[in-house]
């Protein structure tokens, strides 16, 4: 941890203290009491902070310092300060500076339920404006209706029980993990539809499959879920191709955007999809588990039905809590967070292009080294990018002492984190987010450390 | 909102936009380049905010300034830091100091994520320290397994879809509308154990509902779920002896602990329950949505069973990947802020016994005032309390121009909040966390009230 870094954290956390004073003495005798010896003492340190922090600046120069830990295990994460991260899965997941005020803001548990009131529901609660949220957010998507779900996941787990339970889904042979185990809960088969030798999907493999299911099992799909991008190539599929080949069998689709929806454009009318899922934690700038389900105008009701149970003693009912996402999912900070980096993720939406253009820019430079090669298409068309390095870095990995950890070791000592420690051979890597000089000084590192290990460069 | 509150806020803020400085500053030519003007000014802002916290601290009394927006519909929340909150569901949410840290320092969507390794699972993470924590807290809940999971209705969720899917369910009369949900998502039928009329489950009554189920139906329940302490009374059920019924039956138990696990003892080992489901936003100071669920020996295998799907095109299996769960839970500030908070839970959960007294004070004072009932079980055992205000505030209510919010607002004016706005009948609070000094001035402020209107105390 650099000093800089350490001494924000530092004050962060005096602050905390601080808040935590004010919530703990509130009243003695019926007035506020402030224990004014402690506050003072918090002051005291924050200030001493502060002229570190001006010597460090005057300086000019950051020395690594020890860690900190909130608690035993617990040390504070530095990563996204200190290193350019090209972590696969996080980079789309990094807080805006507004989700970060409000998950500070909105920390406690049920944070947002302070002005639930009738229907009970959270999003129809107008205060923080959860309500116009949901509302925004659909627009957004292209959908009826928008609902927050923790994680994608349990979007898939909501449409697969409402419309293919104990049924048959087809998902992408690149399908993501949690596509079959949302399926294998709700008691349906599982099928894949290969891609083709370009790691994409085509509506004819589509066809294919549903017409070979039939044969097979004398039966239709009740879902197909495709990949608006997958993860394993980040390769772009024809979505609105494969909803017309779904559709033509009245099969409803589910458009995993997991990796587009809050970085790319994502219109679901467009791309004729029933149903439009994305993650927070992936790709809308916001904590873990968080995610969006969105709902075209055929399956409303059929996903978003109320309880039907009657409790047969009580009476009780349930006819507003929407069964598939058991009532309630984000009732607080994870919410807020959403909410408050949506501004900022519907503006940056718009500068798509650019991102795509770092990461040809990088595709370019990084296949300069002999060897390398970059097995999603070309050119990219997202940032997120397999390459293949068997004939580069794994050959000098073989005969290095720290062996495949040696490239992941390199690029820590220059600033860069995020591969996979100990690959050399089938990888991923993505430029999300990256400013065009993180991406050249990224590409540029790439090359010094080929060149260091006698790798050609063209 | 008070200006030292608004102060303590300006400063957090501040100190995150110097964060997010370091974040989009990072490498300049393969040097760190600082904004130095940049973060001058935001030092400047800091040190006028502390000379102003000086004063307000010199002064002795904060004054109301206006609310601070995060983004527009997204004001600060300042509930704890400026009122006594009794709100029924919150406050065994608020977080501790560290769980803040925790949530500051693991904001981003996929925090924990930076050292998942093989079996690539959140419960074997070791940096942080989860697999660690999920021993821990299996041991303090005494249970065989803990998974973190997105709130307890998402525990109740993969219990039932593990043991009574298509099956028969048993609820108390008493139960939360989460477990009807997922007990209707999985496609199970419910049916309520009815309480006695002292709104506590009696084990003769679980007996004679499964005679009854037995009989009507022809079959015998799969999974009886019963609540430790329910939401409705706050009334503490006698579980070991329920659990024991239901296990005449080779039926396995759920215990509800969503208003218990972390905040008062519960020893699944016990209360010979099967299943352990907790609530980290309700009762284990940690952000929504986040849950526990326990497992016991019998059932670890049925309950955690990883994926038997194998992809039909690309072969792929996920064996280590736990169903039920659908994989990784909480990837992210929502697991930390359950790490960071245990320690503390574990010592306030030794201090229950101070809680409960608290209760029972308040009660006895809230009970001077005439016509004032109290409909959970007395003498207290658990800090929520139902009270019946019908002859007694609800009949000011009737002649007062503010109607039922007269009641609201008088306890919002005296810095108390967290009842229903409106509600003067029957309705909820809850004791819990609050100082001595804070029971009294809530006992007093009560009995003020009263005394203004005219009701007289005993």
């Amino acid at each position: 941890m650099k000093d800089l870094t350490k001494e924000i954290f530092t004050m962060l956390f005096l602050l905390t203290d601080a808040r935590y004073l004010l919530r703990t003495h509130k009243f003695h005798e019926g007035g506020r009491y402030l224990p004014r010896g402690e506050l003072m003492r918090i002051l005291v340190e924050i200030k001493e902070s502060l002229k570190r922090v001006e010597d460090i600046i005057e300086r000019g120069d950051y020395l690594d310092v020890g860690g900190m830990d909130i608690v035993e295990g617990l040390e504070v994460r530095t990563i996204e300060e200190e290193y350019i991260n090209i972590n696969p899965i996080q980079v789309g997941g990094r807080l805006t500076p507004e989700a970060m005020k409000a998950i500070i803001a909105y920390a406690d548990g049920y944070s947002v339920c302070d002005w639930c009131l009738k229907p009970f529901r959270l999003d129809r609660i107008r205060r923080p404006q959860l309500e116009r949220f949901h509302k925004e957010l659909a627009e957004f998507i292209g959908m009826r209706e928008a609902r927050l779900v923790p994680g994608a996941r349990r979007g898939f787990q909501a449409v697969i029980n409402s419309v293919a339970r104990d049924g048959i889904v087809l998902v992408s042979s690149l399908a993501h993990y949690t596509e079959y185990l949302a399926a294998e809960e709700a008691g349906a088969k599982v099928y894949e539809i290969p891609v083709g030798e370009d790691n994409v999907l085509r509506p004819e493999n589509l066809e294919e499959k549903i017409t070979e299911i039939k044969r097979k099992i004398g039966e239709e799909p009740d879902l197909v879920i495709v990949d608006h991008v997958d993860y394993q190539y980040g390769n772009l599929h024809p979505i609105r191709d494969l909803s017309r080949v779904a559709h033509e069998h009245d099969i409803p689709v589910l458009c995993n955007c997991a990796y587009t929806l809050g970085i790319m454009p994502v219109d679901g009318r467009r791309l004729e999809v029933d149903f439009i899922v994305g993650s927070g934690h992936k790709s809308f700038s916001s904590p873990a588990p968080s995610g969006i389900l969105g709902i075209g105008d055929d399956y409303v009701e059929k996903v978003l039905s109320g309880s039907r149970i009657r409790g047969d003693v009580s009476g009780r009912t349930y006819p507003n809590k929407e069964t598939s996402i058991l009532g309630c999912t984000l009732m607080g900070c994870t919410a807020v967070a959403m909410m408050a980096s949506f501004p900022r993720v519907k503006e940056r939406v718009r500068r798509w292009g650019e991102e795509v253009e770092k990461a040809n820019h990088f595709c370019q430079q990084f296949l300069r080294i002999a060897g390398n090669r970059v097995l999603s298409e070309m050119p990219r068309r997202h940032t997120l990018i397999c390459v293949d390095t068997r004939e580069s870095f794994d050959k000098i990995a073989r005969g290095h002492k720290r062996r495949g950890y040696f490239l992941y070791e390199e690029l820590r000592n220059r600033g860069i984190t995020g591969i996979f420690p100990g690959a050399t051979r089938i990888w991923k890597l993505n430029t999300y987010g990256l400013s065009w000089d993180e991406v050249r000084y990224l590409s540029e590192t790439f090359i010094e450390i080929a060149k260091k290990y006698g790798i050609e460069i063209q």
